[in-house]
């Protein structure tokens, strides 16, 4: 890239402040902006995005590559007139150690029977509730790519048995590994907690459903199944999740991502005694950690070195 | 051991059925009481003891060794009229791995700030609070022996720097080790969240007082120190802990373990807003999972084979 090359960073709902600031520490010799000089600023080489406003992308005439901040890749794919470039996703190693912490932060607090130990606190009730070891425990993981992969290592490390779910067929040392339509009442039927990691694609839209909600194991040595959902909010259906969570089909579920973020304050997932919910930050994304590894993408395509995070255009992920 | 020798399950404080259940299984060849034939029962061969009464094993004219039930030792020694036998502690893989999966749970909870994002959620909002990475935070590990050492290597697992301190010097991979009285202030000056698994002797009773705490590193990426005592109460000075997180000395605290336990419930931990407490449920021995390994050692001891779990009377531990 020569330096009148310019990169474009695209984003609504976040300050680019922090990110413009590293993109110019780290990348000193080309011009970093947050907008172009017109649609059809033909100085646009890249654009790094996040929920960028759709069509904003289209006329760029040389633009080569679209970049997504994050892991998942559904807000590139809202827009009905995104160019025909390659795109690529950034799953930092610095974004997959944040989500397992998240990941076994939840599982912990729900196989630790962290709610029930809070409401005794509250109630001066000094009272040992019946503890199922880990490994008498299994954690199903939606999803096994680079998160759902890291995660279950690290779940697994603490003792908890681990079985995944995947859209095509997956072998992993230490994971009972399902897949397909086919292989998901199995999944379920042997996990206590679900752990959702999917990508949000036009299969896995409302996939947490009434009817996927029904599927799951029951009893649990926890009493009934938990869900964690750390993918993406558009992957459930939070009327069903209601609906089980108050008739007991679910006993629990940790909620980082919701339908529209932030969160109604009406919803009624704020106030469930049942759910433990956080605003969408299970994993973000640090500037200083993503934008190096970033740019070597960047360099890598410039030089027709395989590229680590190409985007298959028709899965979705 | 011949079929006439007895094993005397002495404990206070606990149903003993579930033991005595999984001893008559596991060892049917003889007899487990909880009761001996008068205070000189020469029948006895094996005290196996949880807090028992003092001077209750004194006269038994045969007894072999005292087992411990569970990883401290510090309620046997509470007995002045303890004989001069052989103390065995179990550290059973099971107690290990609970207790670990409690540490990692309080850890993560403190990290990944779960008592502010609970208070949010009660609240209805949507904020996102700075978050540093795992690797940014060093979690300090007071006691070095099977459970510290597992937690330590779990916790690194996840990404967290690992500082520990031990009454002797210690050389363990990944952990910043220091230890004695010269090394403490330059441990407690490293760890953002100082993590307590030390045995209750003499010279550790007490240990986490006002002190200490002042001791703590400050501040710290989450704001200020954390501590977590899943050890034993006495070795916390329970008003000077309230004092510093009153005045911000201390800026939350996990305590599994009191001073008195059950703990009273006119405490003002109990209502604390930055105390997460639970009722010593950190590691709960599982009678299926250890008295096979007690009879194992008990057996190593017969066949004068090296025996784990042998206290060192002197230090206490």
């Amino acid at each position: 890239m020569t330096a009148h090359e310019r990169i474009l960073l695209a984003t609504t709902g976040w300050n680019p402040g922090a990110w413009l600031q590293v993109f110019r520490r780290e990348c000193p010799d080309r011009q970093t902006v947050t907008e172009p000089d017109g649609p059809a600023d033909p100085s646009i080489r890249y654009a790094v995005v996040w929920k960028h406003a759709p069509g904003s992308l289209a006329r760029l005439p040389n633009l080569r590559a679209i970049f997504s901040l994050g892991a998942g890749v559904d807000h590139v794919y809202l827009d009905p007139a995104l160019p025909d470039v390659p795109v690529i996703r950034i799953v930092s190693a610095d974004l997959t150690m944040r989500m397992t912490e998240y990941v076994v932060w939840q599982v912990l607090d729900h196989a630790r029977q962290g709610p029930a130990y809070r409401a005794q606190q509250q109630q001066r009730k000094w009272r040992e509730l019946p503890q199922p070891a880990a490994a008498s425990l299994t954690v199903g993981i939606m999803g096994l790519g680079v998160l759902g992969t890291d995660a279950a290592g690290k779940l697994g490390n603490i003792g908890f048995r681990i079985a995944g779910w995947s859209r095509n067929e997956k072998r992993i040392a230490g994971i009972a590994c399902h897949h397909g339509a086919a292989g998901l009442d199995a999944f379920l039927g042997e996990s206590d907690i679900v752990v959702v990691l999917l990508p949000l694609t036009v299969e896995t839209r409302g996939i947490i459903d009434a009817s996927l909600v029904a599927r799951m194991k029951r009893p649990t040595p926890l009493g009934g199944p938990v869900l964690i959902n750390a993918g993406r909010g558009g992957l459930q259906v939070e009327s069903d999740i209601l609906t089980a969570l108050d008739d007991g089909t679910l006993m629990a579920a940790s909620l980082d991502v919701f339908e529209n973020e932030p969160l109604a304050a009406e919803s009624r997932l704020w106030t469930h005694p049942r759910v433990t919910l956080t605003p969408h930050i299970a994993a973000t994304s640090d500037p200083a950690r993503l934008v190096p590894e970033l740019l070597r993408e960047m360099e890598n395509l410039e030089r027709g070195r395989p590229v680590k995070g190409l985007v298959n255009g028709r899965a979705g992920y």
